[in-house]
């Protein structure tokens, strides 16, 4: 069995994310900050270590600015709906996944527009799309790190620094990124950074990060444990968007995830671009194949002419290699690359997947 | 160790629960209803099957309704942001949670007014102060099917039927109440149904449930997976509420849970009620003891005359036996009983629990 389908979750996680989830379940299944007995205590503790490694990894300003959510979806949800309000402008990618997108769109009958500016491997460009619809209400700019169909690298730090230099709001979904490449809130002047550890931390899904550096609205409210007399949201952080009980058994594996990513910090970008690379090069050696760009993450799309890319799907998944076909939830991205028809054959590897694999996948596409 | 603390959440989940849970981490993290491989589609029917089994367990009209959420918090928020609009009126109980309590008290900035009711555990004067709250703009009633401070079980049934004949939505945040008790929605007239599967489902925390028989907004929008060309969240369920990854691994964890209980059905109920009864007997016979009420569910509040909670609940925490002290955020529940001051100590059973367990924990308090 390959699996090629990481940009969607990482299948294989390492093994001190099995035990530490097992572990969580069988011993730290009582409700973190609700109580003050010892296996309550027990269990805030490690959300409490795994927020102070987050931030850490990550250049937050404080542990207490990581906000643990249900998925990177909702953190961006949080993000958007909670900072921007009627008459306020935004400004997106044209490389934006349906998690941005379709916020966009849903709030924009709230009163509430948004631009769309074109991305362009060349920065000054980028820089000058973005520059040319900033206006005078513009209150942020929401921009996916890295394309989740074609692995294009956005320049987030250059984008993080108009922002900053023009007063706007930077968010950032890292859901393909967070884990693969190197991300500094505090340097690439980033305020609000939504993470899908499932993917590039390998935890398990049921878990999504926000860090904010400032505060919106509370956009879910309810119990925290905390200030129980009130009956107003707390407005400190992480309380202010912690309501509920909290995912302890994901958070307890995403602490041994992001260890793991952290000792393999120098090898996992390296090894997955090596194979990703290599099934990139041997693809454009061959006739009948479609590539789109080269890709800078671990993601590439093709299409092998005179079939459709659910055609190519289904043979590989006859051969027990598991890829995403089809559209991949980003119309924007697929209108830019023509793709919006046929979709795409999309690959993405993890630091689990080996160059042998990446061998067999080429001899299968050969065949076929 | 006792842990008397299983309102905050089941510490001990069945066997089958922790066996589930391992299984999908290892062999389901394949993200379901994203791609067409094998991987991912069987991770799509172990969900497809939680759906049935939830829907079939609590009379929902079709498994489509049920929607996986982060936990019942947002499901709770989910329903009422997303069915109450300006201008209109909602009613909730006296013994609210704070998931209802500070989303009422949020949402009234939005001009969406709400009235509580006084419950009483005469259901005529119950039914009596909901009708003499209800307006022409009423549009929903909120309510928790069972206190999580004092154990009272609400006459949901009697409400749902009032609700029915005044055409007003009913909402039940059954947190407390889910798999211990019976809840239909078919034959209690339930239209949104809020639970939290790790409490007594058994499941893994991380994960919500909303059933919902009719359609609010979306209040969370992004990725489904599905309509993936479209940049309007669809309009079909569950995908119009289930945006982004949602939680496998607790998912299959449910599976097993529910089973669980549907096979204990008769037994759990009865078991945690003789332990909570025994308990709330022997207290009675001491002196200076208070006590609230005789529960209708396994959850119980006393206080110990000329101690705060806290005291108690730190002599119980050193001979490890687990409860909740204090404030338990529902500040109205805790005004009706006159203890927003010193709040209470809790004890909270499950199916876990046993005689013995009840005995020690009678014999520490005498010696207290």
């Amino acid at each position: 069995m390959i699996y090629f389908d990481n940009a969607a979750t990482t299948f294989h996680k390492p093994e001190s994310v099995y035990k530490a989830v097992n572990k969580a379940i069988k011993e730290l299944s009582a409700n973190p900050g609700r109580s003050g007995h010892n296996l309550s205590l027990k269990a805030a503790e490690t959300v409490y270590e795994t927020r102070v490694k987050v931030a850490n990894f990550f250049g937050a300003k404080s542990y207490e600015n990581v906000v643990f959510t249900q998925n990177c979806t909702m953190s961006i949800n949080m993000c958007m709906r909670g900072l921007l309000n009627r008459g306020e402008h935004f400004i997106i990618s044209d490389l934006e996944h349906n998690s941005v997108l379709r916020t966009a769109v849903d709030i924009k009958r709230q009163g509430i527009e948004f631009d769309i500016f074109e991305f362009d491997y060349n920065v000054e460009k980028t820089l000058n799309n973005i520059k040319s619809l900033i206006k005078q209400n513009t209150k942020a700019i929401i921009c996916t790190n890295g394309s989740n169909v074609f692995g294009i690298k956005l320049h987030i730090k250059e984008i993080g620094n108009l922002c900053k230099n023009n007063r706007i709001k930077f968010i950032v979904d890292a859901a393909q990124t967070a884990g693969v490449i190197d991300i500094n809130m505090n340097s690439d002047n980033i305020d609000y950074l939504c993470i899908a550890p499932h993917k590039g931390l390998y935890s398990p899904m049921g878990l999504g990060i926000l860090i904010t550096d400032n505060l919106p609205l509370p956009y879910v409210t309810g119990g925290t444990g905390s200030s129980s007399a009130l009956s107003e949201q707390p407005e400190y952080l992480p309380d202010k968007y912690e309501s509920g009980t909290i995912n302890v058994p994901a958070i307890a594996g995403l602490n041994a995830g992001i260890e793991f990513v952290e000792k393999n910090k120098n090898y996992i970008y390296q090894k997955e671009m090596n194979i990703i690379n290599y099934i990139y090069n041997e693809l454009s050696k061959m006739r009948n194949i479609t590539l789109y760009n080269k890709p800078d993450l671990p993601v590439l799309s093709f299409n092998v002419d005179g079939f459709t890319a659910d055609e190519v799907g289904n043979y590989l998944n006859e051969n027990q290699v598991y890829v995403r076909t089809g559209l991949h939830c980003a119309p924007l991205a697929h209108k830019k690359f023509k793709t919006q028809g046929r979709g795409t054959v999309r690959v993405s590897v993890s630091y689990f997947n080996t160059m042998n694999e990446a061998n067999e996948f080429i001899n299968l596409i050969k065949k076929f």
